[in-house]
């Protein structure tokens, strides 16, 4: 039995996380920190009344490594570097939430999150926790830099193909539809009801930071550069992602059969991986820790479509898988039937 | 042609003003105010694109009254009063949808909003701008108390059932459920969008400040006494109210017939109220100045549902109807067809 | 490990109870009948894609018995019982989710359900699903009718308070909202997307066939002839039940707190119903077989606002809590943490 | 005044339609046809309760030339021509929203929409109705092809920039997101409610009937072959489409402010497209017959942003457009300011 703490634990991932661990027999939550709010967790999160006896509390990084061998960082960028080097000098291990481990550059970190890195020493040599393509880097490791939502959506249907030289690593177009909880749990005009609710928006094209972290864990993984165009939008729904990927195929003749297959046999012994033939929505894996991927060959691109549920599987069930990694228990311990 | 200031422009109401306004034919915007947005209000509403080429203004009372002759104060409550009243000495007349003016006493506005009235020599005196109730007291005025969105669907179903007699004054009952646009366009956790979507959540049970207002004017119209039950609902949808009436006929053998009958009759000549044999849905009624009531009697008890869009019927094409009656316009002008 | 067969299940609740199901240690899932569909069930639900394999069948009750101890019926009344009464001869238990057992008349199902009742003689004698009012009468039987999700709401907040004769059995008014998925998988008019969507409507106001249902079980419950009035509407949304409850309490100066000591004595040791201080949403349970109920009082009445799950708490997870007291597993077993 | 017809009333184009004619000054609604409905128009549509005193009928071609001048048929698809070219021969004109006239080839309609075409003469000699486009080409004529809606999306922002040879006519990727009152008002499985709410999916990719469509109509227009993939996705709202193009452009160097001035230029008369600079939400153009296009140059693409509301801009506005073409009306009657 694990202990745990979980830091920034008013968000959405955060809920989700601790949703996931009740079920976990081997997890324990004894740690929750908010700096905001100071009461039992059940008055800030009414959907765990009388399923989490725990308060809120603004701890040290002495005080939550004095109780807890895993840490989950649900707060943000930046702010969870600084606590994680100082959690990992303590000896706890440390899942982060956060983009602070993504990237391998402290100089991309800057370009992109406007701050300096607070732990560059150790950029670079963080495992990315993405199970179905870096499986033998993540168990008994100390650190995992969980991914991005929108990320795990790009890359998950197109890296096997690009590694297996099905596609071109350029022209690339990932257009990318996300429910309103991956902008957060704090009260903005863009998220706020009335804004976008019966709304359909595009925002940071070309801007957005998940970007960078898609190109770079493609050609992680390939091992060739990859370049691609990201374009995310807003749907009016609270969770939920699809990727709708245009890919250019190395050869014009591939087929639907040919690509499904390439994806069928990458993913074969993955249990949270599913190549479908029906065109999948979102609510296919609401909930869930899966991933359904369906293949389109169009004129003269292979159209990839891939929904996952963006604070399962985008967030708090990758987690899971990692801890599960990380601690050696079975892989889909607390995330799966 | 009467020009126009709007007060508080950057939210809902003052939105769904302009629109009605910019096809009002003897109405011509002149003044935007705002005190903490000061750019085009196109920036502010895209969907004012090419429609309304006016900037947003930090605007003195003075430099209002030099422009406008008739202004809509859309500001939050004590806020409208105290600038109202400066308005009207300097000759101009005023529309306010705050509540600053509908309560006949001081005390009673203290004792719900928390603050003293900053005007209260002019509290009871000032016509409440529900034309099918008072039309007669509106013609040609200055100010004008515009009327809560959940009293008018409140009021309009039961007022000449009271006035006839026909229901009793106690044991009112009225159950009321708002789209979230009726919470303003203030970021707030509850009406974040993750918070509310999908969710369907009583508030402000015995303690909604529209409950007042609704007795005070049930009272005023049929000159009795009358005690009501008021709960208000959120319902995960822009616009729209339905508020489901229960009252006890004072002959418990009448029909819904009889009732449907007295209803029609009321409003044999209202452009704006509509008597429905089947349920009615907020949709019915969405983006217009309508409102659909339905009869039905089960047990002991006459059952009515009215159902209205809070942003016009609730309140700006209310507003527009009490400016053409102010101003000597069809009443219809700018909210009909 | 008991052999399950469920009949019907291309509906909503038969998904909702495949996955329960799913995670149950003792349950496992045999059968799978629909007449118009027969193939596998993930086309028909993908969102069981990899999660079981089972096709859909048109299967005779021989067959069915053939395979399985007990039966979840997901038909249509009148269809359900016809098929109860066959299995039920063959030696299998049945948990009933249709409305053919819940009235102790044939006389009243005729009259609300317009057919004659398949099996009128078991009327009057099957317990009625809700563990929290009749516990000790559903261990160990071989039918259970499974409750309606309108009265599990109505019911659950009122029942105490009328057997410790709190409120009186008069007057109530239950007003109650609920999702969408409450009408069911079949496409029709008024649950088309651009129909509700975007709509709050009232419907069935004083014809809904669960309002004899709720008044029956309140006078079985607590032994007094209860009347009540019952309205439900529909929300634009997946799922959740709010009742809104008005009663008429027998001591005028009643208290909330009272109230509340009274609910939280009754239901102290039920895993499954909390009494809430802060005003519940449906989204506190969403997901969850759990109860939410809050108390105010208003005047001169007591207001109680209950929430549940329709597909869980209203459906599969009570038929979960009923399996597992028909065949002795602990009642939290797959519907609890 | 013109008197006018409108086939197939029942749905929500037509449904649009009538709301925009009772508000032009030169039309008047004479007969409304349906052939499974023939009761009054306001039991079917509530909205247009005390607004349109017209029942819907089943009339033949001879009964509505003998009262109508004008036709807007919003039958489907094959229907709609059939009765067309017995409507122009009895001396109406006729406005058609199906596809039956937008493709110049009889075997292209055989081919996507999987019906002989029931007046092949006809095709190749229809005007479309995108007037920003074509609009010499629809004064004063007696048929026009009503544009589809996404096809409006695609072509109005990169018809301009094929035409002055700024982007290549290969590889421009139409990503489309429409609300669901797209697919009709007859009820589907895939537009129920809960099975599209809370969801968001991809659909007939590379198989969608309004591609050819795309492709024709902008060779058309700058007379050059164009090669496009066009992508529909269902978003879980009632209305709005957003387009997300990605084109080549064809010097690799061209600035965001480069496109945008093109742009600017072509629709710098037109009312109803506007440029923006912030990107657009569905929202923006809500219930409005305008489109937003917003600018990006990202990496090595152009990426255009187009929004409009599918009923309006996307079917009845642009209907009405047409109607004033035809007969003389300013082009904004009845769809403008």
């Amino acid at each position: 039995m694990i202990n745990i703490a979980i830091l920034g634990a008013t968000g959405y991932t955060a809920l989700e996380l601790m949703k996931l661990l009740l079920r976990h027999p081997g997890a324990k939550i004894v740690a929750l920190t908010s700096r905001e709010e100071q009461r039992p967790v059940e008055e800030v999160h009414p959907s765990l009344t009388g399923q989490l006896d725990l308060p809120l509390e603004n701890l040290s990084p002495a005080e939550i490594a004095g109780r807890a061998e895993c840490v989950f960082s649900c707060l943000p960028h930046a702010a969870s570097a600084k606590i994680t080097a100082e959690l990992l000098e303590l000896g706890c291990r440390v899942i982060d939430f956060s983009a602070d481990y993504r990237l391998d550059s402290p100089e991309v970190f800057q370009k992109w999150y406007g701050e300096e890195h607070p732990d560059p020493s150790r950029l670079g040599n963080v495992p990315y926790g993405l199970p179905e393509l870096f499986r033998s880097r993540l168990t008994g490791v100390n650190l995992i830099a969980n991914p991005g939502c929108y990320p795990t959506s790009a890359i998950l249907p197109t890296a096997p193909l690009l590694q297996k030289r099905l596609i071109k690593p350029t022209g690339i177009i990932f257009d990318s539809k996300s429910g309103i909880s991956g902008a957060g749990r704090k009260p903005k005009l863009n998220v706020h009801y009335p804004e976008c609710n019966e709304n359909f928006s595009a925002y940071g094209v070309g801007t957005h930071r998940h970007w960078p972290e898609i190109e770079q864990i493609l050609a992680r993984f390939t091992g060739q550069e990859t370049s691609v165009i990201f374009t995310p939008h807003l749907v009016p729904m609270d969770r939920g992602i699809l990727t709708t990927a245009y890919c250019v195929p190395t050869d014009p003749k591939i087929t639907q059969a040919e690509i499904e297959s390439a994806l069928r046999e990458f993913y074969a012994d993955e249990p949270f991986v599913h190549i479908v033939k029906t065109l999948p929505g979102t609510k296919d894996v609401s909930g869930t820790n899966r991933t359904h991927i369906a293949v389109r060959v169009v004129r003269d691109r292979v159209v990839l479509v891939c929904v996952l549920d963006n604070l399962i599987k985008g967030a708090s069930g990758a987690a899971v898988q990692n801890f599960n990694l990380m601690f050696g228990y079975p892989e889909i311990s607390g995330v799966g039937k």
